[in-house]
């Protein structure tokens, strides 16, 4: 679908790196590279993974092409052998990922990938920003659906997004997320999500009068007439125009919009006169700057609002535009294939990374479905679901549960093995619906908008053993 | 170079506008649309203007495909003689734009397009997604660059970027703004910025000790030797090693890197330690989490750095990750070509639009090149430029000044006209050129990051007074 050779958009020192590798005989060496983030967006209780569909296209495509080993020639910093050997390059390892749609929690492996250093390191641009952005937005997008509460949600950013990515992707991210359709055209062709539009002031103030611009567009939609009634003054015109027009046309079916001014006012005024007017099933569609503690608080109010269109705050998740994902070394191989597990240390504890190639599961209450923790062991540990399973916070120790009657699902999926792509992705609705059924495994307490309760991801004893010795031994 | 077809990048409100014009007989009555934006990001004093470049590329490959038609009458809404016309839908009016790298301000018009409605309103999504994200990175670069008075700036920030264009078009609109290089080595190649890059901190984890990989790295890149400190500890061990693989290789052009922890404090102390051990020309460079504020703050301090690298701050300019760029019909032409202005009322007068098609002037003191205030005029007006000329504030038409000895530069060249391009996009590296020459015209009180001087754009008497009768008769 995206013909653009995007196998250069990588940070440059992934190729000084590579070259350096190659150069010193490494480049085979085999190692494991871990994504995982620390914070979650808005002090929210969980994060929504997404992005990995992108991020199969790019390790599929992923060529030098002729201009691309040309530019880097001309850098004069590049062996030639190793320039040649780029024409060739393919990926050629795993990859593991919990599937798009996923609630995830910080300092868990989401991704893991596993091949030769060269390969491994050079392709972690791409992730990160696929991962970042994608989850990003995702988990906005959750956020706001879930404020909405049930009413219909419109992404509606396209204009105010940091890129044409940014609005294409965005608006999948947000429908996974759990917004219902998006205003971007391409978009919506490409992920075959809903389109949903309106009007702009502009065709309003291109008909002699607001009633005019009304009735016209009546008459060429009848099925789906949502007029925009605040270009001149929603009260003494908007409202009567659009319900004239509405009548004149016979359209029951109909829907009004609003995008300015004070909504929890003026959508009680509004209703109570369509309702007064005969037009109860008539809708109210409201945007402006809306996130979800305006959507949450205009609710509280008692604004009567059938739907939402939310464009800037959800597009670029303007109260914490960044996702910080990473990709941190977790093992490497020696010749003889023994995995030598690593660790990056740091004075902060949060920062210290889950050292060796992992497993990542989750635990759900046999009873209910719901979601109990997440648990980390390594790759070659035996979980025995039938035994009870004894967690323990990994840094405040003494906090201990016992679990019993649980079901431990394994949340990373093999994506690529041997460089083969052995993953279809799910469409688009089913990543969705996914989303939407994993996220209510999760407690009400998790899924608070403001501090909510910590999930809790902990390690398997030999985990925790291996962390502690090659702390002792690092620091 | 995008060899995407974007056309569908628009909002889908866009085409069912777009198919009523055709069909109530609207669509080649000319309208004239603005570009505009109301509020400074951070603040700010003025705003940087890019994007353009991706807009020209846009409006010269519009087409709708066969997939895109096939698209739009799968929904079942659009009259099959406007599918039909989109096969040949080209843009075939006039734009008129600020050149990229131009310091704009509110209210004034930036871009203007004049063309038949259809095609005026459809290009609406996309100018304002390229002119909205590029104009907010080179904004929050400039402010960035100008923090680092002097030193250079890489744009580190791809992995954090929202999206791949987001990390490539970002990098070249931080470039226009006034950082130096990219690490994103697609952007450096595709638009010719200066690549930069070092190590991450798994090279030095992929050796047996980190002065093993700093040799290394030595050894590689004898002329470009950056070497990455912060894996285990700054002081004990990073510097002593990198002290020792620069020494052993016999370099002296190098450079040392600092990823974490107090950057002033541990700046001054590598300094030193650098000096003490004759290495007076090896530059520090630093990064993690950087953006103007925090760079003035420890240069304040007294830090000893050469260069900075900045992503995710800079990249989704995080503290005010939104370009709030508009566009608003100002005027149309009725059957005999006489032009009706047209204006959006407000109650807050801050959105209350300008009228009618326009001209931007900025006025620039002869003596000293100084930018005095910028002053909009109708399309049709004179300007003498050798007779003193009355400013009054548009609000507060008290405050007036009288301007003498002043040069007047129109400010919108031509871009398109009659859908002709006649404009020549300008190198990267001019446009960078020209940003930084157009700013030093600014007073230093308007450059200020806090509570700037705020910059005059005035009215002419004309266009005031038409705005008047507008609002007169509207209100």
């Amino acid at each position: 679908m995206d013909k653009r050779n995007l196998t250069l958009l990588c940070d440059f020192y992934e190729i000084t790196m590579a070259n350096g590798y190659f150069l010193c005989g490494k480049q085979n060496q085999i190692a494991y590279f871990d994504v995982f983030f620390r914070d979650i967006p808005d002090g929210g209780g969980f994060a929504i993974a997404a992005g990995l569909g992108q991020i199969v296209d790019y390790i599929k495509n992923l060529r030098f092409g002729e201009s691309d080993i040309e530019y880097l020639r001309s850098m004069n910093i590049f062996n030639d052998e190793f320039l040649e050997y780029l024409r060739d390059f393919r990926f050629s390892g795993d990859i593991y990922a919990v599937p798009e749609g996923t609630p995830i929690f910080p300092r868990e492996p989401v991704i893991t990938v596993k091949a030769p250093v060269m390969e491994a390191q050079f392709i972690e641009t791409f992730i990160l920003t696929a991962f970042n952005h994608q989850s990003l937005i995702a988990t906005k997008a959750n956020r706001i659906a879930r404020a909405a509460d049930g009413r219909a949600v419109s992404e509606f950013g396209a204009r105010r997004a940091q890129g044409a990515d940014a609005a294409l992707l965005g608006a999948r991210a947000a429908y996974i997320g759990g917004v219902n359709s998006t205003s971007c055209t391409l978009s919506a062709k490409d992920y075959d999500i809903p389109a949903s539009g309106t009007m702009a002031h502009s065709w309003v103030q291109m008909f002699d009068s607001e009633y005019e611009a009304f009735k016209t567009y009546c008459e060429l939609y009848p099925d789906n007439a949502t007029l925009l009634i605040d270009t001149y003054n929603v009260i003494k015109s908007g409202v009567p125009n659009a319900i004239k027009a509405f009548r004149e046309c016979g359209i029951e079916k109909c829907a009004v919009r609003i995008d300015s001014g004070d909504i929890a006012y003026l959508t009680k005024k509004v209703r109570k006169m369509l309702d007064d007017a005969g037009l109860p099933n008539c809708k109210i569609v409201v945007s402006n700057s809306l996130d979800e503690k305006i959507i949450a608080d205009i609710l509280r109010q008692g604004a009567k609002i059938d739907a939402f269109g939310v464009g800037e705050r959800l597009i670029t998740a303007k109260s914490h535009p960044v996702f910080g994902g990473v990709y941190k070394l977790a093992a490497i191989e020696d010749e003889n294939g023994n995995i030598i597990p690593k660790i990056k240390i740091s004075e902060n504890h949060e920062k210290i990374t889950n050292p060796h190639f992992k497993k990542l599961y989750r635990l759900f209450r046999k009873s209910d479905g719901r979601a109990i923790a997440d648990y980390i062991t390594l790759y070659n540990e035996d979980l025995d679901k039938n035994a009870p399973l004894e967690l323990f916070d990994p840094i405040f120790t003494w906090k201990h549960q016992t679990v019993t009657d649980f079901e431990a699902v394994e949340l990373m999926k093999p994506i690529f093995i041997g460089g083969e792509l052995v993953y279809e992705t799910p469409k688009l609705s089913e990543i969705r619906a996914y989303c939407e059924a994993q996220v209510a495994t999760l407690w009400e307490e998790v899924r608070r908008f403001e501090n909510p309760h910590r999930y809790y991801v902990d390690l398997s004893k030999q985990l925790w053993d291996l962390k502690q010795s090659l702390l002792a031994h690092n620091f």
